[in-house]
Formats: structure tokens, sequence, C-alpha cells
């Protein structure tokens, strides 16, 4: 079982650089040990694989100890119904779902210790194959790791029940020299391992959060806000009413309440879960396709940059969107739905409460909602000056 | 009911840019009377929010006042089937589905009148919960409105039957100051009341159309095309033979017959409604995955674009392809479809018909379709030059 | 039936570029023609269309002549179960699903001659419409073909059992005259006739294979994977434990066991087939949503391009996923799959196994899987250093 070996007539040609004895590739071995015993003068963490020259299991290259540590609790919430639900908590008590988000600076390696405090009683409950371990785990897309952070059970990377485990994670920058491009992004963590190996259990009940990845000069938001779509027809598992519980005298930003004043930059962290295919749409504002979810005017590419308000996404997917709250369109309840209609129609759907500069909702739209039902007609004869001017263009 | 406003004890950090008390925000405000101010000179709808300092809740920032109007009716249609069949118009006896393809300029501001000719009976027979209002509405995506214009119940921004209102559109220009990104792109309006809060039957009822935001410098084509994928396997709401309704001996370009001369540049408005993923493929031509469906040549990210003959999209998604008809490929019958091969199988699929430069489809390319059941077997022993020459590259 | 010719009164503008009697584009079609000359003095290919002034339906406009030709063979292979399993191969004996990874460089004109050795009554099993012809067809995506490399029924560029014929795919380049986009890209090539028009039937018993157009510079990786998504489940139409055969002792690259070594250079070409939306997620690594699934750093737009982990892809898309192997993360067993839960715990899921330099696995990886059912419970204590020092940025 040990020879994981490519055979020696390997059927695929073998480019130079895989090559021990290439005179070229002697010469970088040479600088990248150099490079190694370098960072080791600093972090003794890297000692043992600069010793051996071989790669260490522990913590991925580049990341030579960690700058910060913090301690994950997975811990077992009150039942939505007779729903199970799970959660990640920075601790005990706060444990949420979605967990906390991360934020992390290109550059940055961070060790977090996850505590499995959720019970084998509850664990053996979200399995159907009994010969299925019992445990909880962290993976995380995006930043860079090492097989022992993977959270799978085949690399037996996960925490039974009582147990604790220690994840590092390195937000690995771009490298020039090997062409590597930077974790910089929108990411997202989540269990693999609880019911089944692929943790289908663990993020339906709860047990997943998001993770910005900044690079420096990034535009820092005034609110960042998680919406994972999944679950068939819910954001971050909820549903209906449920998705919005704004109090709406004294409206507190949180992961079911989302708010912004007129002119503070928003950020939404993106993420699918579960098996369908879901839309993120906001009403009234829009966004750039790219990695931060704006583009700078001037640029010569941003010309042919996508603007959009309406994106698909799937399970596994994460994404960013940054808008200005109310540029242009002003304050109101800006709703924030899927777009697929029987998905909003089962109330996968909720609002952005923009207030105006004074954080107050202006006169005439503090409707109630969301029981639009009893409504009303509305007036339907506003008429503004609509004078057939001439067509101009800006 | 009055009082949205942030907390005293905002959980989360306040940043400067909200501080009214903050002297460099103090001088930007400033400005930005005096911007208000300057604009008023020009367009008087702007004084009332100039005067008071409050955002106007009829006109998004930027439109003083509408550059152009126009009247739009949403009618009801002869059934299809027993299925109701709804339509806009930009008179009620030219109401279609899709409805009319809007086109503006970055800069432009534009009101529309809607008219809900649509009667109280059909509305009522489109709803299941009897407390949801009747009414017609304009919800459009990726220009910039107000809560009046947002098209939605809780806006209470709808039309009664026999009632009219007005919706402005505001087609924002880039902002080099603010960052703010232009809405040139290609977007679709549609209804967001009729049957529920989600204008579901509505949509699926005809209540929608493309819309095409260009920017000064775009390239003009010389056919646009909306298609809209939706509904359960269908074009258009068209499926199978009604895909394609082509008088072979003078085909009409029309929303169900796509022609086009080789040369032309043709532009496809491609939306997705409904519940179901789609994918757009066409045979024989590729697009750049841009903001235009174009990329030029020679710009040093041009490189990194990926070109592609086939697009996924959500319900609520659009984007726009451009081609040259018959670029490199020549005329012939070029087919068109959703490659998720249930839905292709299902009717949905149709046909680009290139003619060539003269307007005529060559001889050789005019079989008999879509009947191809009896096509009978093709000769299958054409035999082009096949020299085996050496393998070049350009 | 021979008049496929647009009306007289046009309904829409007729552009100027398209008017044979403009002055300038009387110029420049003599510059065409000019063109067309000097090319058949290379190339005879070309003379009859230079010849007549009509576009040739033999060959795209750019390939005058075959740059190389092949021969592929569609053959019936061994059922899976009861299903029915067809391939392309270069000969009859190799042929597999997925078919043989075409490659071509822009400007290349490639002729393929396609053998039909699948038999009448496997072809008449698949059918359910006695009505529909019996064949089997080559369409390609990307590249450039006329209507008789379609592959399609309405085209009649099929071919029938014991039969052959031969189409031409043109990997035309960027034209910086006329602004056309390169072909370079991931693309796939499937049948389009077994069993209805759309060739569902035959995409899903085998019949469709990658293909990757390269631009001159393009960087060359050391491994290709074809890795379709589609059939309920499956990755190249094999699932669970069927999507892993490497030989643990002797790992061999083929469709279903996918290695590399640490720092190889591995190129996915991923495709969607089906009826259903998939995602390719791969644990450990990242990748650029560019043309070539890479960025260059230092390029003033490689700071606005998603780096991503996870990629939505519908039936018909196809897409180049770029990685180094083991980069930062090192050597071990890196999973690869759909994550839409449903379908990853069906079984569409697999292993990007990378060994070390030396080509080996290190010790402690090569835990038994994927039969980890048994795999009992980790340490769950290893405890690397988290001195929780200063929080540092790179």
């Amino acid at each position: 079982m040990s020879a994981w070996r490519l055979a020696e007539t390997d059927p695929l040609p073998e480019p130079d650089a895989a090559r021990p004895d290439r005179p070229r590739s002697g010469a970088r071995r040479l600088l990248v040990v150099a490079a190694v015993v370098l960072l080791t003068l600093v972090g003794a963490g890297g000692l043992a694989a600069a010793g051996t020259g071989m790669f260490s299991a522990e913590r991925p290259e580049g990341c030579v100890k960690p700058d910060r540590s913090l301690q994950l609790y997975a811990v077992e919430l009150p039942k939505d119904g007779t729903q199970i639900r799970l959660g990640y908590g920075l601790t005990p008590e706060t444990a949420s779902y979605p967990g906390p988000t991360m934020e992390m600076m290109e550059g940055e390696c961070l060790a977090i210790t996850l505590h499995n405090q959720v019970s084998a009683e509850t664990l053996a409950a979200l399995r159907t194959n009994p010969a299925h371990p019992l445990g909880v785990s962290l993976h995380v897309h995006g930043v860079k790791y090492t097989q022992q952070s993977d959270g799978t059970v085949q690399s037996e990377s996960f925490v039974p029940p009582g147990g604790s485990r220690t994840y590092t994670w390195y937000a690995a920058p771009r490298n020039n020299r090997t062409g590597a491009q930077g974790t910089a992004g929108y990411w997202w963590y989540h269990d693999h391992v609880v019911g089944g190996p692929h943790g289908t259990q663990g993020l339906s009940s709860g047990l997943f959060g998001g993770l910005v990845v900044r690079r420096p000069g990034d535009p820092k938001p005034d609110r960042t806000y998680v919406t994972a779509f999944g679950d068939r027809q819910s954001i971050n598992l909820r549903r209906g009413e449920a998705t919005d519980t704004c109090d709406a005298a004294n409206p507190q930003p949180g992961p079911t309440c989302l708010v912004a004043r007129k002119g503070e930059r928003v950020e939404f962290v993106v993420v699918g879960i579960g098996n369908d295919m879901h839309t993120f749409h906001l009403h009234g504002h829009s966004w750039a396709d790219t990695r931060t979810g704006m583009v700078s005017n001037g640029q010569p590419f941003a010309d042919s940059v996508p603007i959009i308000d309406n994106k698909t996404l799937g399970p596994g997917d994460s994404f960013g969107v940054q808008v200005v709250a109310g540029d242009s369109v002003g304050p109101g309840h800006w709703m924030l739905h899927c777009h697929m209609q029987f998905h909003s129609d089962a109330g996968m759907s909720t609002m952005l409460h923009v207030l105006d500069e004074n954080g107050q909702m202006p006169p005439g739209m503090d409707h109630q909602h969301p029981a639009v039902a009893d409504a009303g007609q509305p007036t339907g004869d506003s008429q503004p000056a609509t004078d057939g001017g001439a067509h101009q263009h800006g």
C-alpha cells in the first residue's frame, strides 16, 4: 500500500521541470533552500521542513508560522422545528448559522483550533451509514492548507466529539516568480464530515460561514453581510418571514436584518450551499463581475467588465457583491431575492433596508411589510413631469 | 411604525464617511449642493430636492428631468391554448411577448407611462391568494430608479386595472468622482406584481422585454433579437415548431424568425425567466464573455477574455451576444438551442438563418426543416482533400 | 422552396455595410479578393471559391486547405450493465469515453474523417422515433466549420452505419482587420445525431471528447485531463468507485486516474453534458476565471480577475482549469467533486493524487481509500504551534 509512485515508463511526456538532474533546476533548488533557511531565521516552525528537505505536512508552504490564532466552537443550537441546528462560534455562546465571518489579509497565516462540542448522539442522528465516523470538521475554500487541514474523512482531519484540532489557513499572496495567483477573494468555510463524506448534513444543519481575503489596497466596506443561498428556497437556512427579523423601531444589523445608511459601502459575501441553483438579485443596485465586485473607472479594461444585478450561483460557489447603499436610487426597502420564481415565491426573499443619511427611513416608505397581502390598492395616478423633450445623450 | 432608525449604539463600526460632523465630509457636501443647484438651472424638476436638501423620491439622482417619454400598454392577448397571454406594447395593438426592445444611451433618463388595460377578471384569474392586489407593474434591471418606480407591491408602485403610472428609468453613466460604474449593459424589464409579490404569473404570461443600454462608442448592431429562455423548455414562451415561424419564401425578421445576411452584426439580448437553468448555444459562432459580447483585439487584457459559444443562465440573468453572421462559416441554417438535452429535445431549439450577402439562401442549403424526420439518409461520402500535409501553425 | 431571401421592404434598417454600391465597401471588397487570390497561390483548395466569388460550402473561410488530417472511429464498446456504450477513437481498438483529447493551434485547419462502425441495430435501439435517421456525427464547439461539418440532421452532415465523412475544423486566429476574435479556448466535440436531432443518446452513450485550441505563447501543461460532468451524478459517465481506478502501487494517468507530481502544471478540460447543472471543485487548489485558467501577475487587469476553486457549469459549457499540483499545499489525495451535495453523495467525486517530486506518495498519506467507512476515528489531537503572535500583514 505504500507505493504511490509514477511508473518508470510514464505514458505521458515528462517535463524538464520534474527532472532532478536538470542543471538549471538544480540551481533553482539551491535558491529555494536558501529562501527556506532565511525564513527559518524568523520562524522556528519551518525548521523541520528545511532540515529534512521534505514538505511539511503541517502548514502550507509560505506559512512559516501562524500570524494569528483563534478558537472556534462547533455546538448544537436549538432545533428549528424538528431540524437539528448546529453552528460555529468564536465562543460556544455566540455560535450561529452562518458562523462568524472570517477576514484575512493576503500574506496572513491563521491557526484555528476547532473544538467539537456536538454530542456523539446528535452526530449519530445525522448519519445514515453507521460505519461513517462521528465528527465535525473545518474545510475552507480559496486559501491554502495541507491535507492535515483538509477537514475530510479520508485525510483523517476531522474532530471527534469532545476533541479539538488546529487547522492552518494561509492566505497566500501573489508570487511573481512562480506566477502563483493570490488568494484574495470571497470564500467560505464549512464542515465536510457530518453525516457523510461530503458533510451534507453538517452544511444543512448550519455549519458554514463566510471568509473574505483582502489584498492590500482593497476598499474596506462599511457593512459586510453573508447571504448563503441553499437548502431548497432559503437564505441562510431561513425562508419567508424569518429571512427578515429587523426591528422596525430599531433595526440591528445582523444575519437576518440587512440594513445600511444611504452612502455606506455594503459588501455581500454570497455563497451557494445544498443541492440547487440560485440567483442573487438586488433591486436598485448593481455591481461589477470582478474579484472585488467593483471596478475602477478609467482603467482600460473597465469598459469590458459586465455590470450585473443578478448572478447565478451553484453550491460551492462564492463571490462578492459591493454596492453603495441607495446610490442614485435613494433610501427604501430594496428587495433581495432569488430570481427563480418558485424560490422567491416560496420565501427566498428579503430586504436591504436603506435608511437615509441620518439613519431614518423617510416618511412614505415605512409601509407595513412583508404583510403586503392587505396593502390595498395604490393610488396608481402619480404623474411625474414627462415633457417629451428632446432626446439627449450624455 | 415611523422610526426606521439605526440605534445610537450601532453594533457595527461607524465609518468616517457617515459622520455628519466630519470636516472633509462637510466640504464635500458643499460641493454636492453646488452641483445640484447647477443642475437645477437647466432642469426645473430638481428644484424641490435641492430646496429641501432631501432626496427626491420621484427620480433617481442624476436625472434632473426625463430626456424622453413614452407610453407603454399592458394588454391581454389571445390565449395560447388555455394559457392566458399578456403583452407590453408601445400601442395596445402592437403588444407582444417579448415586449418592445428598449434602447437607451448612458446618461439618458426615460419616463415610461404604463397603462394597465388588463381586466380585473383576468388578473384575478392569475392569482391564488385573494388578498393579493390586482395590478400590473414595470420592474427593470440594471438602470436606476427610486422606490416609486420599483414596480413592487410593498412599494405600492404598481398599476390597478384601468390605471396608469409613470416609471422613471435613469441610465446612469460612470462617475469617476464617486467611482460609480455605468449602467451600460444588456438588461430586461418585467412585471413584478401579477399573481403574487414576484410577478411569477405576469412573467409566465408574457409581461417581459429586453433593454439595451449603450455607452457612447459602443458598436451598433445591424439586427437585435431577444431570446428569453424559460417557462420549462421554451424560447420566448414558444417551443418546438413555434420557435421558428420564418416564411421560407420571404423571411421577415421578428421574435420568432431570426434571420440575417452574411456579414451583418447580430446582437442577441439573452434573458432567463421562470424557474429553470438554461444555456444559450449557437452553432458556428462564438462571442466574448464581456459587457458587450465583444472584445477589441490588441487590448492587453483581450488575450485573457474567454471566447465562448455556450453560456449558462439562470432566471433574472441577462447578457449580450454579438456575432457577425456567417463569419468564416458561411450562410446556412445555424441552430440556436439550449444545450440541456431534455430541453432541446422538448423543442427549446430554433435557427439563425444566415442568408448570403445578396439575401438568398445558397442552393443546397434550403432543405426542408425542421421536419427532419423524413429527411432520409445523407450521402455520407463527401471527401474533401485531406492531404495529410505538414502540421503547420499560424 | 428555393427563395430564402430578405424581403425588398426590409422591416429593419439596412446598414451601410450591407450595401453593395457603397464606395468604401467596394474598395474593401477589392482588397478581400486580392487576399483570396494570394491565398490560392499557396493552397489550390481555395481556387473554386475565388473563381466564382461564392462562399465555399466545404471549408470555412481562412482554411485554404487542411494542415493536418486524421481518422476517427465511432465504435460500440462493451455495455456498462445494460447501458449501451459508444466511443470515439483514433483507431477502433483505442476508442473510449471520453474520446481522444484533440489539440490544435490557432491558425490550424484540421480534417477529420469519421468512420461510423456502429451497427444500424445499435443505433436503432437508441432511437424512439423510427423516422429519425440512423447515423453518427461529429459536432464541435468553438472552432469554425461550414454547414457540411455541422454534424446535424438538418444539414445532412452525419454518417450512416458503415459510411465515412470528413469534417473540417478551422481554429481561426484573431483578425485585427475584421475584429474577429480568435478561437483559442477549451472546447469539446460530440455526436449530434444518435437517437434524436440533438444527439442526446449519442452523448449519454459516450460520444464526446475534449478539444484544446492554444494560442502561440500559451503555457503548455504537463498533464491534461478531461472531466465531463453529466449523466446525473457522474464524471466521464462513471460514478462512485469507478471514478477512480488508480492502481495504488503504480498509478497510470488516464481518464479515471488523475495523478500528477508536485510542481507539475495540470490542465483540466471541464465539460458539461446531459441535463443537469454541476460544479467543478478541487480541494487545495484554485485558478483564474480566464480563457486559459491562468492570469499573469503584474498585468493591470490581473487584480480584477476572480480567483476561484469552484465553478458552475451547465450542459454545453466548457472551460479550462490550470493548477500547479500541490503548490503550497503539498502532496496528498486532493478531492475533486461536484459541490451539489446530492451529486457528490451519489458518487460524483474523485481525487487528484499529487505525488511528491520523486513520484511517491509521502508516508502518512497513503490511507486506504475511498473505502473510508471503516477508517475509524482520527487522533484529533494534533496541535501545531499557535502562538497567538502579532497579527501581521504581508
